[in-house]
């Protein structure tokens, strides 16, 4: 791994950051912009990086809590990712992925992935990233039915804070109220059951009492849709964006349960819990015993360096499409340019290797509960409410004292703590009255130490603040 | 550029042809795979490149008339682009472009797309690919409109044989029969209009006549919906993997024109048609005369040596929505963990530069009217039922002779084509009864004679079989 101070850059064709930030303000509409700040905010420039940690434009340097966005896992500047990229756009950068053409890379790709994912599941279909792999497989669902004769079975089951992308349909299945705005959604045949998350530390009820709850409204949902018209159930094992929600010990298992029941597909969304962030490759058998019908991966499969997502699709499945798709038109018509992209797959077989060799996974299992257990010590100070969290993915709930939840005084309250980290040298995810951390998998004991201290430093900060009445 | 001959391969961690085409079998499920072959089919590798060739992991050689899908364009082994990538790999791989983050690679990168851009196009919405940008472009006129206090202007015109993308919506707007099989589709806020496609050396009426007839409908469409519920209107300029199809003179312009007398936002999806396949970086103005609201691009944007799109926005809308979206919650909440990724945008930069350099589009402009000339003269052969296309974008239509387009006698016809010109050397891309080619931008003179010639004994081998009863 090259450390930041060991990295050579060439700054000779650099921009200064001041024309950079107006260029981007002038030219970028980036995903998730504040529209009332268009043209005028100034964003953070990220120029350099190496291990756990990224450097601005004007060369402040950061402690990365975030891992780019859940998916920087293996850390920046890895000479090996690099050369697999270039070594394959060398030697064969692209050619169609379309009917029965493939790559050295993908092909290669496929079959580890087929030995990682559990279960039955052997068969890969790649797309460009997470939102477009939820998209293909809602759409083999949708086929798999059909073209056994029941195409009225396409309804789709989500919840509440699941995230599953930014696409017209991924974005109808994804449950944050946040994100609801002025575009438009899908609402006939997806339908959203409660928030699953579960808090022992905040919940009035128990465990097995919430999970009663859960299971008795996805029954009732299931009878009022009718379960011969629902094709499947989309479920994050933790929900990521939407909080680090973590549902009740036997949810995933007993959800999965009353799919078979009703002939319902269960696709597990494994974007954010998959390579390595709970400590193993696929979260869903190992840690939550599902073996679900498509589990699909993004992010972490490249460690982030390159574009790429794929649905991971059982043995049952693909028998079943393949057996039933009519003689005369057998053609699976869904999928993309670059799908299977030859450098993003090469890439991710570095990843993969450099994953095992370094044992990455044993990394996670062994720092994960310390870095839960570090940040849990916060929950002593006034205006976190709560901290919860599973191996490197985690969240501290900020409030002022008065309501919890995502209020307006709590997000400015969480806005300043953010703000505090980032001029103390670290960089948190701030969403609603959350401040979100999931750090490059590599992070050492060290880090997470620094992490902690410059996080419960803002904290305290925060805290003089909200006393000062300067909050909100 | 590297030539084939020169380019020096590692073959040590390479896999045999056998086990791969077996492995692929076993692991993949291709975009547009053919189901009921699924698990039995022997793939074609493509395992190296140079230049405008490829080779399979058998060591045969092809030329690469179809361009990797429409995208490979300066052609394979580019030092420049592997550099580029593993360059800003090793500098700083990915950070969330989300809210106010930003990178210099996919700053720099919309500045200069900007610059390019027609009109007062200056504002970009990274993706990871096409599909991911019409979502996107499509989201954003609903927003448009829904923030202006319209949200039941949603509806959507789109056209038989258009292809927009391989997501739930994307497939919805695309308007291929060939592609409606067992999958969902949207129907109720998605329309198709007529192929606009004009052919004048098949067509028993005049250019004049049908784009009466084209634009009549449109506006009859239009009152039916009531342009009050329509937002948007998306149409390729030329469609192309519907079969190259021009509309005829002037459609482009008039429909534009009914967009703006109707309030209907216009989206040009130059997917295919920009980046230099027809001459220019953007097709829409220099050729069409169009201004359109937004702009899709993708594919050869990088070359295709990264998986990357963009939606280019004009300054009229995005200043709309900037003003329009509520104060209290003014999240533009569209978009990718991948969108504009530092490894692509960086990719991206040093194709565009690598194009004005080499001055590709006029390269293009000389050699793209010989390619047609070429390949009409091949419409003296009885099977060829017509040629048609624009500079790099060309398809040839067969036909047994008794019923033109695509019954399944003139399928098998066109695939014979395909098959005679893979064993002598030649990639073209079978659709239905078309063999339809895109070369590489940087063709020769002698590769498009090579073309031509392969092409042509095909059809006459072909020709003879189909003489000797042994097609369909
Ligand atoms: C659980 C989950 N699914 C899907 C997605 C969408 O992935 P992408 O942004 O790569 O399209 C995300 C992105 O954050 C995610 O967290
Ligand atoms: C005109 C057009 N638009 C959109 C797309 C979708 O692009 P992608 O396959 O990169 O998602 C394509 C792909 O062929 C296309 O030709």
């Amino acid at each position: 791994m090259v450390n930041l101070a060991e990295t050579v850059v060439d700054h000779s064709n650099r921009r200064d950051h001041q024309s950079l930030i107006a260029a981007d303000a002038r030219h970028v509409l980036h995903p998730w912009a504040d529209l009332s700040a268009l043209g005028q905010a100034g964003s953070l420039v990220i120029s350099e990086a190496g291990g756990v940690r990224v450097k601005d434009a004007d060369g402040r340097s950061y402690l990365d809590a975030i891992g780019g966005m859940w998916c920087m896992t293996l850390g920046y500047g890895r000479e090996e990712l690099a050369e697999a990229m270039a070594e394959q756009a060398r030697q064969m950068a692209y050619y169609t992925p379309f009917g029965d053409i493939t790559s050295e890379p993908a092909t290669r790709l496929a079959e580890m992935l087929a030995e990682l994912a559990p279960g039955d599941i052997n068969r890969v279909h790649f797309t460009t990233g997470g939102s477009t792999a939820v998209e293909s497989a809602i759409r083999t669902a949708h086929y798999f039915f059909a073209a056994q004769g029941r195409p009225e079975k396409f309804h789709v089951l989500s919840r509440i804070n699941a995230y599953h992308g930014g696409t017209y349909l991924t974005q109808s299945l994804s449950g944050k109220a946040a994100d609801r705005t002025h575009f438009h959604y899908e609402a006939d045949f997806v339908h959203h059951l409660s928030s699953p998350g579960y808090d022992p530390d905040i919940s009035e009820i128990s465990a097995e009492e919430r999970l009663r709850q859960l299971l008795d409204e996805m029954e009732a949902e299931i009878a009022r849709i009718g379960a011969e018209n629902i094709a499947c159930f989309i479920a994050e094992p933790i929900l990521a964006s939407g909080g680090v929600l973590t549902p009740p010990e036997g949810y995933q298992k007993a959800t999965l349960d009353l799919c078979r029941k009703h002939d319902i597909l269960y696709i597990s969304d494994e974007v954010v819990t998959g390579f390595g962030r709970l400590g193993h490759f696929f979260a869903s058998e190992v840690r939550f015993g599902l073996a679900p019908d498509m589990i699909i991966t993004a992010k972490g499969l490249t460690s982030g360096y390159q574009p790429l997502g794929a649905v991971l699709i059982s043995d049952r499945i693909s028998d079943a499409i393949s057996a039933a798709a009519p003689k005369d038109k057998p053609v699976f018509s869904n999928g993309f340019t670059y799908s299977g992209h030859p450098v993003a797959c090469a890439t991710a077989i570095a990843n993969i290797e450099i994953m095992q060799r370094e044992d990455i996974c044993g990394h996670v299992r062994e720092v994960g509960p310390y870095f839960i257990d570090r940040l849990r010590a916060l929950t002593d100070k006034s205006i976190v409410y709560t901290v919860r969290g599973d191996h490197l993915m985690a969240c501290v709930e900020c409030w002022t004292g008065e309501e919890a939840g995502p209020t307006a005084r709590n997000m400015a309250l969480a806005q300043r703590v953010d703000q505090y980290c980032q001029e103390a040298g670290l960089l948190v995810r701030p969403y609603e009255n959350l401040c979100i951390l999931s750090p490059p998998l590599v992070i050492t004991r060290e880090d997470i130490d620094r992490i902690v201290a410059i996080l419960g430093a803002a904290l305290d900060r925060a805290t003089q603040d909200l006393r000062a009445g300067t909050i909100g």
